[in-house]
């Protein structure tokens, strides 16, 4: 296989560099799957599987323990220059990074749990599928990263701003149906937390790809970041136009 | 000035690690005035004072940005051994947290302007007070990384079990507003996502304190931390007791 880190001398050098690289695939990988089954449990009502989803974050968790501890043993070991060096702190950086979209996976598992004790409200369905497309942004940035291209990661970084304009369509429907009926408040609540933290991993997944294209380019990502959560400034009142 | 770091030989070597030091005592003496500032614009509904948070966020991604290039260069001339590489990589971490702190920050201040357009609700003198507390434990655990002091970080380690027992109440206080009259609701909703906000700024700190425990130690935090956010499982219902 076409490895990135082709050229040292010494062929473990290579061999370390690469290990790094397969932790953040198979960390990446787990927090994608983790995402994919916490927006099962959400739209299946599946309270069984969100607490897997919930047992197993800390198998994220363990990985980025090895990882900070692999980059350490590498940077002392091997005294890597420039560029070796920007691509372990990258992992580093990473690897913090899929490890908080673990976090907020596993928040939706447990807040999934909650709504599956209570009666069902139509937005529940918009949630997931905003998931969806985030699931796909994690998978792509992941091969992204793998691949070291640029252009893929750029591509990851710009839908983010689609995820923000359903996340701020999702923030009014809910916020509606809370006003509609007292009864709607707490399940629509949970989900606006759900929501929320379906946006956020968004934005982790565009930092992800800038960290990326400063890999690949050599140059910081110059492009303005797409302004994430307009729902920040959001005035609604009772009995306004649904929207 | 007594330095974490006597002992080199190298003179300008002491300096690069207190530099390091010295930008993190900077950028998280801005983050906590830029909470600070951000609860004041809540408190006293001061628009303009939320305008200045959210601009002045800049600041502390500027020294986010040196610290990284410090690091970057400290390792590849210095190739620091053991125990210095922990602490240049400590500092790293540690920068990316308060980093979020400061955008958890402008986003409290971004919500405190849309509380200015609307009526003023109860619960909004809650919040910034659970808000100065954890406040107060940004300042502590930047004492305890400046003076190296594994017991201070622990202590604030241990509050922040109080901030999510004061954000549950805080919570559930908001959801029975929410529920009582719908022209609450959009108030009330920026207002969890404000607390939320500094129940999060509360975890980060932990985070800190975790890693400040450890470089000091040489070994990790081993006690179970307490657990966060039991709102997650928060059912509520209208007409329930206030709680």
């Amino acid at each position: 296989m076409d490895s990135p880190h082709k050229g040292h001398t010494v062929r473990s050098y290579d061999d370390e560099l690469n290990q790094l690289d397969n932790y953040i695939s198979e960390m990446g990988g787990i927090a994608e799957s983790q995402l994919a089954a916490a927006l099962d449990a959400l739209a299946k009502r599946n309270s069984e599987l969100a607490a897997l989803v919930i047992v197993q974050d800390e198998a994220i968790d363990k990985i980025e323990a090895k990882i900070g501890e692999a980059a350490v043993e590498l940077i002392a070991r091997r005294q890597p220059m420039a560029n070796d060096l920007r691509q372990v702190l990258a992992s580093l950086k990473i690897a913090q990074i899929l490890e908080r979209i673990g976090d907020y996976a596993a928040n939706v598992a447990k807040r999934s749990t909650v709504l599956n004790q209570l009666p069902p409200v139509e937005p529940a369905r918009s949630v997931p599928r905003m998931g969806r497309l985030v699931e796909q942004m994690i998978h792509e940035v992941l091969d992204a990263y793998s691949t070291r291209n640029a252009e893929a990661a750029l591509s990851v970084w710009h839908r983010d701003e689609g995820i923000d304009g359903l996340y701020d369509s999702v923030f009014r429907e809910l916020l509606t149906y809370m006003m509609e009926d007292p009864r709607n408040i707490t399940a629509c609540t949970h989900l606006l937390f759900i929501a929320k933290n379906i946006e956020r991993i968004g934005d982790y997944t565009t930092n992800v790809a800038e960290i990326i294209y400063f890999l690949v380019k050599g140059e910081p990502l110059t492009e303005t970041r797409p302004k994430a959560d307009t729902t920040s400034f959001a005035v609604m009142t009772p009995g306004a136009p649904k929207g």
